[in-house]
């Protein structure tokens, strides 16, 4: 066998000339990416040794010397000071080897009652709640920029589509609330899964629990939790938590990938109906007019690779038996990644919405053109006239054929042409050929007439 | 270009003999996986029927009629009488079809004031709402097989693994309740999404709202909604409802894959932990004692099927501008087959669970094997002796090493041979060295010791 | 145990009143969608029993019988006087019981040496390589179909984008043949898919091969592969094939669905640039104008129901033990309709684009705007008058200025407003700075100009 | 809108304190990964400037220039001393603006004819050929590791397993040997993906060629590519390239994941069929006989990553309209660090496979328990007695419950125990029940039997 391993180690060749130890430290290491969880993790410890000492685990001494070797420990992390080792794999041993050069023996009694499983646990959660936090007030931040420019434009006309196809007039203002609801519906999630995850899991141990008498409750609300989990075998085997956040994160994203399409679309110069700042775009030192929506197109990209995440943490998760695997090292780095890439996605959202220009001139005529009220005509056949549907619809559609033979849109039809379509035509039906008063008509409630939109803005602001 | 289009019809050849006609119909209807949501429909169209009397906006006579012809026409559909029409698309157009049959112009009538982008929205989402609280109640049941194997087995001792690898001693009744957690969180997610999600659609109109003075909160009721939704533009192009039932289906598909790989391993002759009940698992006509876990493997394979329906609709949403477009009807068929196979896989758990034998002495032995209790003795070490962490793990590996030699567990050294390894060491020690010990000492909260295991079971049962 | 069981079916309730034998054959039979196969099963129960017969494993007599017996079945099936039962499982069972009950005894010889895991294997490799087949032909089709657009609008310009935004104009047949070169590739990669996976997998029996002196190289060779698998373990564990078709497919969507988008955005009435057929679109009963891209849009979305697919498979075969599990049953229902969604795009795409109109003038007018020749006049100033690129650049960018603030483009410049901008300009400049100029002078190998494209015209001909 | 700026900019706070230009810059750079492409964006370079030279579009003096600096930025990126700027977006204006601070008007020359958008297409390509050359080489050396240990166990019997039950007796070199075909598929799927791809994107330039008399085919070959792709728009639009990278790795990493999961089934105490060399597990400090099968794991682990890089691409690129749109630049993240997880996943398998321990006894036990010989047996009574399958059945079914009853292996059966279950039976008999007997009979083509393993074994060395 000796020989089989030196062939096939000059096999492996390449990057890891150095052998299994080269190969196998660089595949299981994870202090790469867990280094961002050194606060977690000493905040967890504080709270974990303090708890210690109140029960008589450890004594004040102790818990004196691990505070300030913690908090110095901290203190040269953020200063840039703190050599991080890969052989000593990952945060938690980089910490606790640390301490141990400082502090000696009672470095040691601080692992008392619990374990990497546990530990890693709380640094996650704790790290993924923050996160859950920051994003609540980046879909706050965004919600609060689409109310303004829905207040800005309650009575801005646009085309509203369906297929891309104009379908009826809308208000610009309308249409910013309809992104209102979704990122509210986001935060509603974000929300609920904060609640959900609220739950300590250190003294969880290694999956079993601990024979020590320590105080989870104490702990937990040390540390900002509503409650210590139920089940130490659960605990040290539930990703959960990163699961919900990641599907939260690409419901999310999907919407801010529709937004960003919009936004491209109506950045062309055949749509025009947008312009994007300068902050916002790229453009090009030969074409001045060219204004590429680089931020836009990003974020809609950036749905595909939080979708990615999702699928790579799901797939991983997928048939592993309890409790602990070391296949679960990698719901880190598919979480970091996509909570940056969300973050980010959300305050480049917020900045291009607020700061680009509507040009309400193109909407205002794309909404007009089109035929865009013919189904108001119908609809006051049916009313005013007591048409049935069906005879409803054919007169519209003569309405249509003459106003495009004749070149204008359904107004620019006289009282006589309309009349000679159908004689009981009166000259009420302008009321609702225009596209001011086709919004205006849509008083339902959560239409797009303005005063609707202004009642929903009014009932939003008050849950910011 | 007719010779063009000849010749091309000619080239898409085949199944497509037909021409462009044939392709389109078949690409484009819906019905031959919608016809699912008639009973929605059909409900929809009553409530928004008795909205349009009571509001004034068709006639009593016309309710009358409206009624009695859906009413006649579910029961059609329910007794397999109703012929479905693929020239006809959709559910709705096949059923206003079949009442413009029966009841002539007030069929028309029905549709004032809505649009199929509306009644599309109402029909799925109440299909979703209704299979939510069909799955709340899979969980619920799930849960209470588990209670009830955890209560029968709170004593009974298993190993404990992390990595595969015995690591301490269980119980498998804890074990059981680590899966209650589980499926306790999805059924707190479900609920979660039912809340939100708990908005009437109808009314939105194509996505404009209406000019008519219709009673949205009355339909929101009527059809056991919380209330209206708010936004008619989000209203039809929103399919959140859809995404987070997808996301938390497989969130719960990860969870049942975990429990079917652990049958798998479980059922081997190697691990032989448990034996499923016949009705679960298939025989071979041959070897009697071969008995495959086919349904925890098809368990296992759902997930991939579910997590393939979240990425598909994930994918679907992505860039769509608002409102509609016609790639929103991809929504169906992947809730329908994620539900479908999500409450097979609840229920067959159930039976598996529920069925099969416990093999407690294979547990029981297991768990002693491996020196599974060396931490144990450590903690003991640390805590009864006052050692220090690195001086209790040196004498421990001591210990093992001189019960391997002699072919016993750590239980199987005599006091006389502790001692010549710690002279400290005394014969409270074998109060920790064994399975029951081990586990019962660990009764930190959400601990294995079966007491608290216990306790946890009557605080769950307050729950189902 | 007998009153849990009680209990526990009571709690399934439900849709499962009848108990686990109910969830149990629900979750295992095959038969609802593997009847697919039947011709498959049947013909490679042919070639199976022609070599059982030409080894004397079997009976010149029996050979006779289970040909006609077979032959029979398959007609029964193909005139739907075939009872499907769940209860025998799948295809295999359902065949070969019914050749049991006509021909007795030399039905149950014809399952010597082989199982129905290799059985399996063959039923749905061929079938695979049968699809794969229909595949390359559509695609063939759709090539065609572009090549013929492509050659008809060669000299057709219209903008390039790049962000959505004009870039520099092209030709629409370039832009064409860009999408023949796209579905190339995916034909490509179908045919190496096929040369891969061409190996008979019958005659691995249930895992380990057979101890009867069968000749796979005969069956092989009978059902068209090219040679037989050479490893029992990994032909019953193998579904390379399934995935590469699923690969291909989703590349193959991805190209599909940027087409369909174009599509999408050239139908609105802002782009222009197309207008589909009535037989691929859907339109309004009131708005004459209105037609809604539905196919495009379906066919965009089932890209998401294809990658869906893929994930789907990837993620069911993750961490399966060899050699078969029954997760591996739910590898068919994700290639067959991945299969049909592709088919079915494929036939919709070869409509929509042989059939929709080109609307050259509208194509032609946004190429000419937005100084889309700007990076021409660049060029010009760096070839004819060697100026540095730097200074070019300025050159440029004041002359679009003088353009813009004249309101026209480029070419509606005089020599004398030019010369002003830089003395040495001379009227040479002209023949760059127009559409047709800027297109024409692109010849490089794969560049816009008509003789380019036309040139690559004919070197695909060669190819469908 | 100055107001509403400022104020909007206060909303996004947080870390983007210093407003949307910050954003931008974070959102919009890409020098953070891109950089790992500067051998090749400068290989680029060096080639174009060549054929710009020859081709007398730049003058021999500048090439000089070009080359010198070209090759001491080189020098000083693997040195170093190159500081990269953010603000500089990408690798190719931070080597271009180098460039331009040491030769001055030369480098803008350098950029005639080409443009970023080719450039990276370029750069990405030649970065994804090469991965692809080392991944066919790290999987000729995992097949080599397989060959030796297969040629090593070519007689080593364990069992073979459907269901992870125990089905039939096969060795473990045939097991081996599956592996082989499977990483040899893998194989054949990157050289055909090599050969596809094998084509230079430069001289396309923006997206629509250019009118500079450049030569293709001579950077092409300088390159290293077979030939110049054949359509400019195509071009810069495609990424096949990197989604069929992604499909491959992503079935190869299921591949892995399979063997992965073996392993740490077979690790366990319970099945204790291998065991791991120290170098590739991890241990524990108080459990001597723990051996974490770490490495194993997260080979597992990556299967999900890389099926998330996967479907991140797919996502990101479905319904991009052509020709470049910036979301195309995350292409390059999902590809890095799916071809690092898939490079090190190969390497850590070799390794293990390469140094693990078979502990033959335990397989050999384990495939003689469980009457893994009774197909064996069914098979001679047809074969020598010439009995119908459904009475060989019936006579087996007996046999196994004599030796269940008996307590031993149907070996174990005397020959008059046999006989009264069917008189007929005679001594041979026992040449088909002992697992050895029943290995060496599957002497059908790729059956276990160990010369058909050691004649594949031989036919595979050929092709290493």
């Amino acid at each position: 066998m000796a020989e089989d391993k030196t062939s096939s180690n000059q096999m492996w060749g390449g990057r890891f000339a150095s052998g299994p130890a080269a190969i196998m430290e660089e595949i299981n290491a994870s202090i790469g990416f867990d280094k961002k969880l050194y606060a977690q993790d000493i905040r967890g410890s504080l709270a974990h040794a303090e708890m210690l000492a109140k029960q008589g685990i450890i004594s004040a001494e102790d818990l004196k010397q691990i505070t300030e070797g913690l908090n110095s420990i901290r203190a040269e992390i953020e200063n840039g000071k703190f050599e991080f080792s890969r052989k000593l794999e990952d945060i938690h041993m980089n910490v606790e080897a640390r301490l141990a050069d400082q502090i000696g023996l009672a470095a040691k009694r601080l692992h008392t009652a619990r374990s990497r499983n546990d530990q890693v646990a709380l640094d996650f959660r704790l790290w993924v709640k923050e996160e859950l936090v920051k994003v609540d007030a980046a879909l706050t931040a965004l919600i609060s920029v689409f109310l303004a420019r829905a207040e800005e434009h309650a009575d801005t006309v646009m085309p509203g589509f369906t297929h891309l196809q104009t379908a009826q007039p809308v208000t610009f203002g309308h249409h910013c609330m309809a992104y209102v609801e979704m990122f509210g519906r986001d935060r509603s999630r974000v929300r609920d899964c904060i609640e959900r995850m609220d739950e300590s899991p250190i003294g969880a141990a290694a999956l079993a629990g601990t024979p020590y008498p320590i105080d989870r409750h104490m702990t937990a609300k040390a540390l900002g939790f509503r409650e210590p989990t139920r089940n130490s075998i659960d605990t040290v085997s539930d990703r959960d938590f990163a699961l919900e956040f990641l599907s939260l994160a690409s419901i999310c994203a999907t919407h801010l990938s529709r937004l960003a399409e919009e936004i491209v679309i109506w950045s062309t110069p055949q749509f025009n109906f947008v312009r994007l700042s300068d902050s916002f775009s790229t453009g090009s030192s030969i074409m001045p007019q060219k204004k590429n929506p680089d931020a836009a197109e990003l974020v809609r990209a950036k749905t595909g690779r939080i979708n990615g995440s999702l699928i790579a943490l799901l797939t991983v998760m997928k048939g592993l038996p309890l409790a602990y695997s070391k296949d679960m090292q990698e719901d880190k780095e598919q979480v970091f990644d996509a909570a940056e890439s969300l973050e980010l996605s959300l305050a480049a959202m917020a900045g291009m919405i607020g700061d680009m220009t509507i040009n309400t001139a193109s909407m205002r005529k794309a909404a007009g053109s089109g035929f865009s009220t013919a189904t108001d005509l119908a609809d006051w056949l049916v009313r005013e006239l007591g048409l049935p549907f069906r005879d409803a619809h054919h007169v519209t559609g003569a309405a249509v054929a003459a106003a495009e033979k004749k070149g204008v849109d359904l107004a620019g039809l006289t009282l006589d042409e309309l009349k000679a379509i159908h004689p009981e035509i009166n000259d009420g039906v302008y009321a609702v050929l225009t596209v001011d008063a086709s919004v205006a008509s849509r008083k339902s409630y959560g239409g797009t007439a303005p005063d609707q939109v202004r009642f929903q803005i009014a009932e939003w602001k008050k849950r910011v």
